[in-house]
């Protein structure tokens, strides 16, 4: 145990302090979402007699009493400023969270563990909105959101395209012949595979992208790095020792933004979804209403729903405030079986 | 999720934010010993640039500043308190740390993984004492405390007997009955081996019998409770469902205060120890000097040092500023090899 020791675990102190403030503050402003069912009165003093009687020896009561108001006076700021409650599925420096931040820079983004969480939360309002990734150039759909959006009741009001691009990071001062280990999402490794063995790095699976680099700055592991977002980077204070680390070139993700209600805003962009059986059939008899109507389609995806069964996804431009586009709606509603539009939203590619 | 999930989860983080304060001051305290060696300006600017740049969407970097501004000032405050800093091995709640708090109850307690981080701190001047357990009344001898304790250049300057009763405790609220398992450390569960039987549970091994109440308290487990001591609990604000659960109806733990200098107090009790290969014969002659000087002894014990080697300590009544007390250590010094004074120190029954 010597000085710089000490000043580091402080450090690492610091960074898991840090976050427990960020989960708190986010955990506070989903209270808000059900001020309305209770009385808030007691909690506060609730919370201060607590943390004043679990105080231990080197942190008097009345130095936590102080500590705590402050907290809560600023969770009280973050209610009353009305942010929009976000989800997302993964750590703090995810991609989902970048993407998130393009649509509404001031949103509280909110990490989720499982994508059927932030579906969940925002069918039952404890969230106003949720991102989802829907596609990838690399890996194609994201298999287990598509299966979800084949039956949510909840709308897309906005899409976002993003570029993906990986950096490898470690802690500053971090000797770069060190590294050794390399850890990130299966996902992460897999695309920057290439790029690790060239350097002789042992790839470290860990189930989360960002929660790798997040990991990094709370242990200080030597001889390790991780591959994750330059944002996560940024939030984990790391040292990006290179950028763009994937072997593709092109490396993007599309992002859906689902809400309960549909978006206000008018959008030039729709997305449906429609059962079929007989796949080429009914596919064909939609492709058939949207020829016709001039309507230009930007994807069409199947994803297996039940045996036999798909779900087929269809995006196209236009709007059903346009004749032709809610006319041809209409059709497929009639020619497909359970055709229903996701959503009608703007569409914004970084 | 709904608003008893979030509040049961804020009060965790609450939990887990106090105790890393707590080790953050602990932390802060224990760089006092090395504040000759450096200077000290720059630092508390590097670590608000740090938090602040850190600070994440929901965690303004001003709100952050505030908060370790008033952190890195009671840090300061407490360094300038001039508090003896004392190590124990355990996580705070110990049985160490109550005996300890019963020599000096204003003294920092500073938690330690092993018995070795705790002597080696304070040989190196890094803790200004530490607390270790030497013998119980159910265990006998705490073995790797008294191996360590043969070799140590430190003194004894304190010796603490204190009762040892179990309580076992869940989180508050906890249904009684749903409680099926049992955490502590393998030797409380030893301890209460038949209340555990009796009472139907299972008994789950921890590393540490404080920090088993400090899992629960943290991760709020259903259906668990742990054993630990009365201290532990308050600290971790859970609720006793009984006290006393240990089988023996005496458990007394006697603990010793290491220090690197002598005690300056006048000591009426004094522990010694030295080796022997005969050690019948050897014992023998030890025990003669101290009869023929109408010595009290009131412990003799041998430790196994190397194969066919002990190490004999014996603690007795008396104190070196006696003649009759220094006559005897200097014959038993030419009588026996490596006699060495542990130390001369006060004895506190609880």
């Amino acid at each position: 145990m010597n000085l710089d020791e000490l000043r580091h675990d402080i450090d690492r102190i610091d960074a898991k302090i840090l976050a427990l403030l960020g989960e708190r503050m986010e955990k506070a402003l989903l209270t808000k979402a059900f001020k309305s069912e209770v009385l808030d009165e007691g909690r506060e003093a609730a919370v201060l007699d607590k943390v004043r009687r679990t105080s231990r020896c080197l942190v008097g009561p009345d130095f936590t009493a102080e500590v705590w108001r402050r907290i809560m006076a600023e969770s009280k700021a973050l209610q009353a400023a009305g942010l929009r409650t976000v989800g997302f599925q993964g750590e703090h420096g995810a991609y989902s969270e970048m993407a998130l931040k393009a649509w509404d820079p001031k949103a509280a983004a909110i990490p989720c563990r499982e994508f059927e969480t932030v579906f969940d939360a925002v069918e039952k309002g404890r969230f106003d909105a949720g991102v989802v990734p829907v596609e990838n150039t690399l890996g194609g759909l994201v298999g287990p959101v598509n299966s979800i959006l084949a039956w949510t009741s909840l709308r897309v009001v906005a899409a976002i395209d993003l570029p993906v691009s990986h950096c490898l990071m470690a802690p500053a001062g971090t000797d770069h012949r060190e590294i050794r280990t390399v850890y990130s999402h299966p996902q992460g490794l897999a695309q920057c595979r290439r790029f690790i063995e060239r350097n002789k790095l042992d790839p470290e699976p860990y189930y989360d992208t960002a929660g790798s680099a997040r990991m990094l700055a709370e242990t200080g592991l030597k001889g390790a790095a991780a591959i994750a977002s330059r944002f996560a980077a940024e939030l984990y204070d790391l040292e990006i020792i290179k950028e763009g680390v994937q072997d593709a070139e092109v490396n993007r993700t599309r992002f859906f933004v689902l809400s309960k209600e549909a978006g206000e805003e008018d959008g030039d962009k729709c997305s449906a979804v429609f059962g079929a059986t007989d796949k080429a059939g009914a596919l064909f008899s939609v492709l058939e209403i949207f020829a016709k109507a001039e309507i230009n389609l930007t994807r069409i995806e199947s994803v297996p729903d039940k045996p036999g069964d798909y779900a087929i996804f269809v995006d196209f431009e236009g709007s059903p405030r346009e004749d032709r586009v809610a006319g041809a709606i209409e059709a497929a509603k009639a020619t497909a079986r359970d055709f229903r539009l996701l959503g009608c939203y703007r569409e914004t590619r970084i």
